[in-house]
């Protein structure tokens, strides 16, 4: 079985993703594999914080280029306490010591969200906010339609706004609609808007339009999305029968990295 | 004169990486693009959370990528309070737009250490350290050498190893070595080494290590460097006379993030 | 004003597209620039056949490449009758005639639709079917869901496969499913797609299970899609109030190239 | 022995054009593989149409980037009648269905002639008028010099252009000349042209002019190409013994496609 | 009118090749630039040997991507003696200093012949036997066909090898047969050979092949080419009337590099 | 164990730099290769001049991409006499002949030295150096900082450049200075470069100078560097016991190329 099933989901393009990377820490001569050589050596993923494992099938790929094997003792999503044994790296001790920074670095900064993430790093992050039970929003401007004030403006009303996008998005496309009163919802939804995203709503206010909207318009299909505030903090607040998504920016932006470190064993 | 003295540093390369970017944004049709179409627009970059300005160079070359112009008020290492007019950004609404998700993921994100950098953005958060004072430490394996446990066992011992990297980094290149007691240390400089790293030594141990190395070999040029465990809040306690760098890992990870917008202004 | 609105949909990627185009076509020297050398020169385009302009865009950028400018006569999605002067190109003459084959390629090939694209041409062709008034369907893999008999099958039912694909794709995506009788439908409405593909269905069997979807499931929000042997010939036996969506293969494949020329005009 | 003979032309380059095909058609994540998982399956292709086999090595190559396998019941250039089973493909399912519209875009397009191919598509394109058994005609304008009016006026004279050719391409090109009568044609002859292409000539003007330039010049070797306004209708009037070379537009141009299908096998 | 006629063979990809070969000197930063800053400068390019200026329009792209500016005092192909100042360079000091290594690296090179030539650089080195008035022979595997023993026999027969090439060939590309006695040649231009190189012919012993075979075979045409061990002290005794082509393997290998520099005018 | 110990030293990317040497080799079809066909062949490398083997990372990778296995008789940095058989190439006769060209050029120009490399193949020529026994000097403007007279005008001192690069460079980069007289090297020692390249210092003048400077600066680490008009018939002249490094240009510069060749073996 395989060690994670989301890596189902990843292109074959993320080889040259990594390549790039391992290319980025070694763009000449590689000193030090020079001085470790090539002799065989097993070397231990620790993990030396609390945290999630998630990113098997990059960190997999990364020794795979170096011709390493890697064997694990945890999979994907699992929990684990300091100190953790949680792989084992086999392959040449040049090789090792080349993946080493870089696959740490992916693991340890996997999770994210919307799409503020790290430019060329957002499949990696999207892929990390799935097995730690998120959605992943739009991938990116391809995807979902996003129509947001600076869209609406440029066309006069919602309701252009919304037929300009249907127009080249066809049926296959989601249109997800920024909407700042009741009024610009009940324009949103008559169009044929998918999502409906009431933005800086708060507490009993977003309540109330929430269930309002809903029992308005029982002949279309929307779903309501709270959007601008939320922290792990608030968050209860917004918590609401008629609410279908929320949406934290919090995911992923400044989120605390995992601390790993891999270890060529010195068999006694 | 330019917005950036740091600037000049920046690789042509970097072009390729800003496109690679976009494209990671945009893999087939901007649906959003259609929709606002390409009416001339003015759109102001705002600050905020408090935070220092870095990244200008690629904010603008996103913006130049995309036929938009960019006019700053502050310049690269300024300090700001919110809410703050940063920046004017000039050109098409369906440009703007386009460049603004990853322009902002880039400022916002600009602070960084060690090799420890979110792979593909290690050119961007290395700049970041630059603007924000400190020093870089090495860029990649490529450049200077670093001889840690790993590199020593595989040679047997420390001189084995220096002399080994010596042989093919030649004159041009620094030796750093990684030293958990003064022997080490003394077999690290009596071998040629240009940095020792003594890792994890702490208060009253790390000075008298110190003190005695730089008396010890007054007949040879290297530098002391403490390592392991430095953070914020203890970080006094590893001034030292004898100590000519400290390295703190906590600069490239976990960094909170500056919170910025671009808004299209609604001329009236 | 724009020649083509829907160049705002381009992304800046096609630019990399094209240049390998070019390359393709001078791997190594151009013999023939060489001969003619950089007398600046001002060609026609002449439609040769009847036809629809579409590719403005792309052929735009041919020629900006190649340092020619481009003057058109027609806008994007004009019907034109032979012969016809559709546009002036203006440049070095080696810059031309380097342009002319890739240039004219491109606007004779563009048409098409669903995923049955040449490989690496995709978005133009896609281009194309917005242009000529036809929904794109999905652009690739990584949009909207689609579930056929191979990936029904492997989860054991449609509800499987639809919770499993819900899962990763999460709100933002569309699922399309496939369905050969109307108990399949009727599963995967309950399950909740969003698209139902009624696979084979023909005459009055489709129109009868169409409206009886639409009667049974007024409390879920579904579009209705037909597919399978719809050609130009038996198009209209497949209108129906209760489908939305009518996908025809036959717009990507074996279709008619319209016969354009681009000559240098002999100023005399 | 080899499926195709013809493989050993493809250049190993054809893997990185693959491996972009692919990467259009997942730009972000696979949503259908992570549905369908990694279980062993096997697909059969067959042919739906009738039609020649062409594109072997290419399809090869699609699966072997997703490690399926590959067994094939024709070889390449075999005429086959629907409903036929031309292949077996074995792979996970995940990675079957990835290469599926891929493998079969390919193979159902390969059939084309002249620099008139799909911008980044004409070494498939070339291959299959070889399998097909036509004459590729040259590949690039940094192949064989091709000098057209447009050439020819820039010069002032067929013989300075043609002398301005074999200036830079040598002794290793050939060089061939478009001519409108047969007085141009004495003057490229004389000035040394590899191939005379006689344009627009048609029925018995150009079987007069072809035998008088073969018995004019017999001291010179040179082939005659007729070329313009031949169909699969009309060739037979442009048969003659001094005729070398007959140049089809139509066999790169609106092509039939061939029908084909991949379809996993339900093992009971 | 331009500085190098031969500048429009060079093909647009030129571009990409010269930003690779900055990347390959600038991976990370560019200290010194950052040293220098941005003061507008201008710098002159000397001749510090004799030689002759080949390799202008490369020179002019590296220092256009750098947003310099040239201006020649000769041309492509003039003679110079030291110390001659042959061109001016303005822009940022920065970006002189980046373009200053691999612009003079380039022309210091360009000199070569045959397809003995630095990988990742034939264009460039091709480029200069032009413009030095050689011959460029063949550019790669793709352009003329060169059977050579190893061909040969792989089919059994000369005869053989040469059918097999032109069926892949066809009318646009030339065939090469590498003879090592007269009956080898005679069977080569018997099946259609377009060149025939004796291989390690010398003196009468190659007169008088030449002389025969051109009178046995007045009914084809054909040109012979003489290569193996010619040099520079022994190439009189090659010359001969029937011969039409010298090879020369030492036009490419060992040349001597032309010495140049690029320097800021300290403007008093 | 390992033919070459320096192997070690090259980045996996040298995969893609000699994926693209192949692709200027057959930028389309290898009519060639269809010629011979695809028999196992077994060929051998034969020193045909007096030489030293370097290169055999590069030469095994290029064959390995042609499913090729490569067995050596000698080692990196071996010392041969002609006829030498070195290497024996097994795999498929069209591959054996794809690699011949392009691994022979690459072993027959492995010798280089400074940055005065031919662009886009510096690391294999740095690699040359290495076997050779040469120190590699710097590897490019991302590794020691090298101020020269144009660096130094540009911030009026050489203590301004020199503090200026340190600012950017931190601890981990060598700073080397060009100095023409005694007085600047005082001046650089003092500002704390790291080496002193003395430029055009020769005989007695050279030797006053080195020495002096090494007594006055006892306090300080530096290396003296001595450039500038070093050739094989004078080096003896620059020999000193205070000069640590001699640099030459023509270590890199119109090199002898040694002579290869590659045959395929007729097995009797």
């Amino acid at each position: 079985m395989s060690i994670s099933e989301y890596a189902n989901l990843i292109p074959e393009s993320i080889k040259d993703d990594i390549a790039a990377w391992i290319k980025e820490d070694i763009p000449s001569f590689d000193y030090g594999g020079y001085v470790v050589g090539e002799t065989p050596e097993v070397a231990i993923l620790y993990g030396k914080s609390p945290g999630v494992l998630a990113g098997v099938p990059f960190f997999n790929e990364v020794f795979s280029q170096l011709d390493c094997s890697v064997e694990w003792f945890l999979k994907e999503g699992d929990y684990f306490e300091p100190i953790k044994e949680i792989a084992k790296v086999q392959g040449k001790a040049c090789n090792i010591l080349r993946g080493e920074r870089i696959a740490l670095n992916i693991i340890a900064r996997v999770i994210a969200g919307t799409r503020k993430t790290t430019p060329g790093f957002r499949l990696v992050e999207k892929y990390g906010m799935l097995v730690g039970g998120a959605d992943t929003h739009r991938m990116n401007l391809s995807s979902m339609v996003m129509l947001k004030d600076n869209h609406i403006w440029s066309q006069g009303s919602i309701k252009k706004a919304i037929e300009r996008a249907r127009n080249v998005g066809g049926f296959s496309l989601k249109i997800d609609v920024e909407c700042r009163t009741e009024a610009e919802a009940d324009e949103a939804i008559q169009a044929g808007a998918d999502v409906i995203m009431l933005d800086n709503f708060k507490g009993e206010n977003l309540r109330t339009c929430a269930k309002s909207l809903k029992q308005k318009w029982t002949n279309k299909k929307f779903l309501l999305e709270s959007s601008g505030g939320i922290t792990d903090e608030n968050i209860t607040e917004f918590f609401c029968p008629d609410i279908d998504i929320l949406s934290l920016g919090c995911l992923s932006q400044g989120v605390k990295h995992v601390d790993f470190s891999l270890k060529i064993r010195k068999e006694s």
